[in-house]
């Protein structure tokens, strides 16, 4: 928010900020998506749906499994929600009581452990790092978990603020490891369709009793429609059908009907991703020339996350410079990582090719000006 | 939600059900709103807001509480949620801790206890009726007070289910019980606008340090828009924002573009609003008649709360037997109160004229018949 209002200030100023310190994609969502959207507006009245949402985009989430990952999935298992956000809340909600402990990633996607405070659970950190391809190792987890009992153990893959993921066989250890101890599994698959290094496996293929949070904020450009979808265990469905009753009445309608048609823009958004592929080899290419050649595994997403270690011991400061100076807007690793975050920066390159390339080329000035 | 259920079998059998059930208006969203979303899908990317709401809807409430209660307003203090569920939800979390008393009205809108209870706060009940005009009176909250320290109230006014309200004078001396016993007030002003027997008061114009929850949904008919606000004490507003930024990220975005430009739509549900009074006047003169002559005060809302003791005991199966002999749906008394619910039947009129008159017809042919 910091770098946000100083990015806000230069630009007033007649400056031209890179902004790289946006977790949103600058396109529109797919045209279909919007259509849908205008059409529905002609016919009037926008009401209340079901709590667990419209039923044909319940079906047709349910049909993207099987197109995506070759899965046979229940709709009946499939909730739509007020983007992940509201998902994160209602999977906590009917899982957790107040005082369960909860092991997340850190780094890691800070509403996690604010949501879970909120609620009265406790967030655990598990420290990831190089060795561990910077996710929660089936060890860490029993390590954790033999200090005090988990009740549930979240991931994200691809990761914010990361963006590395997780090979599917080391997703399926360790969820298989949670399972056998009795962790109820969270996997947060916002940024699936996003992948690049490899495909990204889904836990709803691994377990039926893991619980998956996504949305069409991401993939499918819908950020400010605010509407997202959760997988859950059959069991678990009637609790979050009368909790979001509770809690939230309905979906907006308006952005359920627009998402059923989203997928029908799959190959408008193919087109998006090859763009952030694009800009990912920039920057892999570019970076370590420009003098940062130090980052995570760039996997997925559309965020790199470099070690800024060798130049500063306060991200946040790195960053505020960086941008007075250079012009280019990143998000301090504090903002995600308590411990480790000030040796580390967040890019996102949800941006333009030619963005990319202005970066590289201001970071490197801006490295070699010291 | 059986009722609903039977009455779709029932019209997927060929039969014509007047829908009194449904707590949502039958019109459409204001012209204004609906022709603003379709400009807002032309221009491209829907984004993210800032978490507190777009400015220009903030200011623009800000100048409907000058309008329609003479009040000058901080739009500082205005906070733009998805729906009143999410202003609830927001509220509870940023003025009470788990395990806080929270005193609300029975009978009363369910998600009230729902949310706080979810929230680990414990709902306190308090009994209302004829005498008390169906509110909670300042010596309730004293005597509930007394058994256990209270750390909030909220009431609403118009009521759900009841349409009763509470008059001006009342509102101000509860406001300033609870104020004087520590207690945080929080009024629900969800149904404000709806109000035929006498204008309704904000508690926003009564306390600095009351907490109003409003929407979109009721007056401006765009319940599936998901889209509200709060005035919240100026101190809790930086809570709220992060709450917000957290749990919710921002509101649906084409919902607040369309929500500013639902108040250039006021002459529209004026003609509404007329017609929802036309229905109460049809209700209340006809159901005495029709042989239901016990209701409470009609207020406001668009619902007529009627006391049914003299044909039953047990409200549910009373709905049933009229859903499925009279083609009626009614809301039994129990979805709002555990108490004394079996004992009462909601009737909402959001629908036509010619429905009104229709209901009194088979409400009496259904009585006659006994």
């Amino acid at each position: 928010m910091d770098v946000m209002e100083r990015a806000a200030r230069i630009e007033a100023a007649g400056g031209q900020v890179i902004h790289m310190e946006v977790g949103q994609p600058a396109a529109p969502a797919p045209h279909s998506a919007r259509e849908a959207a205008k059409r529905a507006l002609e016919h009037g009245r926008i009401g209340y749906t079901t709590a667990l949402g419209l039923p044909g985009l319940r079906a047709r989430i349910a049909r993207h499994y099987a197109e995506t990952y070759d899965l046979d999935l229940d709709p009946a298992r499939v909730v739509v929600t007020t983007g992940s956000s509201a998902g994160f809340l209602l999977a906590f909600l009917s899982m957790f009581e107040a005082g369960d402990r909860v092991a997340i990633a850190n780094p890691g996607y800070p509403p996690y452990r604010h949501i879970l405070t909120a609620l009265g659970c406790e967030p655990v950190l598990i420290e990831t790092d190089a060795a561990s391809r910077w996710v929660i190792t089936p060890d860490a987890l029993r390590a954790a978990h033999a200090r005090a009992p988990l009740k549930g153990g979240l991931v994200a893959s691809p990761a914010n603020p990361t963006g590395t993921m997780m090979r599917p066989e080391a997703l399926a250890e360790l969820i298989a490891t949670a399972e056998g101890l009795g962790i109820r599994f969270i996997s947060d698959e916002i940024y699936h369709g996003l992948d690049y290094a490899f495909p990204a496996a889904t836990a709803a293929a691994i377990s039926p009793q893991a619980a998956v949070i996504h949305s069409f904020s991401k993939y499918f450009c819908m950020t400010g429609w605010r509407v997202g979808w959760m997988v859950m265990p059959a069991p678990l469905v009637r609790a979050v059908e009368r909790l979001q009753q509770n809690l939230m009445i309905s979906v907006p309608t308006l952005s359920q009907i627009a998402a059923e048609a989203a997928f029908d823009g799959a190959a408008e958004m193919e087109a998006v991703k090859h763009g952030y592929e694009e800009n990912r080899l920039i920057l892999t290419h570019g970076l370590p020339k420009a003098g940062l050649p130090e980052f995570l595994p760039v996997d997925g997403a559309f965020y790199l996350y470099a070690d800024v270690s060798r130049f500063t011991e306060d991200s946040a400061a790195f960053a505020r410079r960086l941008l007075d100076e250079a012009h280019v807007a990143a998000t301090p690793g504090v903002d995600f990582d308590p411990h480790r975050g000030h040796h580390y920066l967040r890019l996102s390159y949800a941006g333009s090719a030619g963005e990319m390339r202005e970066a590289v080329e201001r970071i490197g000035d801006f490295l070699r000006k010291g």
